[in-house]
């Protein structure tokens, strides 16, 4: 492994087990049955073992998300021209697309970086992290070299920012074909089984990005011996964006929400190459696009909603911040049994 | 049937076909993939019928909590005792409930509402619509009479109050034994396929539960009928207010979030009673109470959030009016193409 990916490994912090465990008995303090609350009850004692106290908050909210263009959208694997990825990017800075909205609600810290677009993108609040116009046609060549994984991994590193919960977001025609190609490459599986319609493809246009997966894993086959080789060898630059964004912040113990398919693509090959990770992440949503389910249960995580979303940007992550929210809400004030007088039963 | 229930039977208005439209129309023109938001779409699209206008907006939440006692209770189908249906009464009015502090959240206008308890409750800010210290044990006689069955619903009639969206609780140690019976009478399932654990009963009581449920439908073959004879026979004076509320805010043209158990079982019978009130229920989450899917599925209704909650109170309701909100601050707040300045794909 080369220097430049060291930071990598690095282990992140083990949440607090003693703040958890104080969490857990208030739980059980409070005026309802045990249990009644379900998943609000974990995800209050998971956020006490993040922030290190018994009853923790979520105020700061930091939202980023990250734009890039991906050779193999030349290939015909999405419905959108690549020139859809600019244009997002720069509407991400004019605040009207549906990350903005509900960035908003939360009034989160939000950016948008660019690590390189087809069309040039351009605005005065768009971080500039260009690495290259697009990643290469993983069908045909390697997405990355070993520098430019380097540089969009350190370019997500370096907005792990101090916040209550960090929330990555992808911008990128043609990146779900690059993230069903690392599902398959990472666990094993059947590219048909991952594969689904991104944008909305239609049958033949389906048939066509499997069979393109297809081929591009057996054309690296030998290379895709590692997590970051599979990220390098078919990923995309917002996608190891992502990756160094999720370790990133689980490093300096802040908890991350997963958004949808890309998302959970950069934050496996997180936890593949660096375990220590996964105890900081909270898996947001079940995305609408077909393969998502399969991927997180290849994780072994459950993901909080499922709505039928398949957007990204983060907005299935943004979206259960309110859940989370009123979890603790209900975690810090409601009353226990002896504030409200109540003798407990057994 | 009775003069005194003929208002059950007036039809609801039926959402504005034209308004639905015209959100659809506006969904179509959002910057993102058509269909990419899932549920949050159709929930815009919902609301826009609800409120006749393609910009709905969602700013006042009412929630009313209806408690009662119940007979059943007596025969050890709950963990608790009966006296908790008044102490949580109390709790509602002091403000130290899990409902209280997800209506503070969104600033609803909250009240609780006493059918009656075994344990009298009293608060000054308990609405009082007593009925009696409890419905009648339903395995061993009707739970309710005519009359009182008619005093229940109207009680929660008068709660259906001016608002975007009403969501109804329910409190009453030993209900869910009730709406376990009333599914099984309304849908003919077998009693422990939609029989639960309620506050967390063991296998033993879970047994004896099932056998008192299937007994009770036994000796009331006879009268179950009809919906309202259901109700009446093995239902809950909170039950019944649902069941009123439900179908008075589906007739003045409010949409209703239904919560768990409780609230789907008045939900159902509101609807066999009166079809029309069905366009105007939106059905919140599903519960952790074992039966609750069946519930749902033979309503052939999808719930909005699946958190493991089984608290009742409406609680999994409200927590989903988070969703609804931001669901239309996305529809009234996202750029379209045009305003963008994108040129829209086929």
């Amino acid at each position: 492994m080369s220097q430049e990916l060291k930071w990598l490994h690095e282990p992140a912090p083990v949440p607090d087990e003693a703040a958890r465990r104080a969490a857990l008995a208030r739980q059980a303090q409070l005026i309802k049955p045990p249990g009644a609350l379900g998943r609000l009850e974990t995800l209050a004692v998971d956020f006490a073992g993040y922030q290190g106290r018994a009853q923790p908050q979520l105020n700061h909210l930091a939202v980023r998300v990250f734009g890039a263009d991906h050779g193999i959208a030349q290939r015909g694997t999405s419905r959108f021209p690549q020139a859809v990825t600019s244009v997002m990017l720069r509407m991400f800075c004019e605040g009207g697309a549906a990350i903005n909205v509900l960035s908003r609600e939360h009034d989160a810290d939000f950016a948008a970086i660019n690590l390189g677009c087809v069309v040039p993108a351009h605005h005065p609040d768009l971080i500039d992290e260009v690495i290259a116009p697009s990643t290469a046609d993983f069908s045909r060549e390697s997405a990355m070299t070993e520098s430019q994984l380097q540089r969009a991994l350190l370019a997500g590193q370096r907005q792990a920012v101090e916040c209550d919960c960090f929330v990555g977001g992808d911008m990128g025609i043609g990146n779900t074909a690059s993230a069903a190609a690392m599902f398959a490459a990472l666990f094993t599986l059947d590219v048909a089984d991952i594969t689904g319609r991104g944008t909305g493809i239609d049958d033949a246009a389906l048939k066509h990005k499997i069979e393109l997966i297809e081929s591009a894993l057996e054309l690296h086959r030998e290379a895709l011996h590692s997590p970051l080789e599979i990220l390098r060898t078919l990923g995309g630059f917002e996608i190891a964006a992502l990756t160094g964004a999720f370790i990133a912040s689980a490093q300096r113990g802040t908890p991350v929400l997963v958004d949808g398919f890309m998302a959970t693509a950069a934050a496996a090959i997180a936890v593949a190459v660096n375990p220590s990770v996964k105890a900081w992440l909270l898996f947001a949503h079940r995305s609408d696009e077909s393969g998502h389910q399969l991927a997180l249960e290849c994780l072994g995580v459950k993901p909080l909603l499922s709505l039928n979303m398949r957007l990204g940007e983060g907005t299935g992550a943004v979206l259960a911040v309110s859940v989370i929210k009123q979890a603790l809400a209900l975690h810090n004030s409601m009353l226990t049994f002896s504030e409200a007088g109540i003798p407990v039963e057994d």
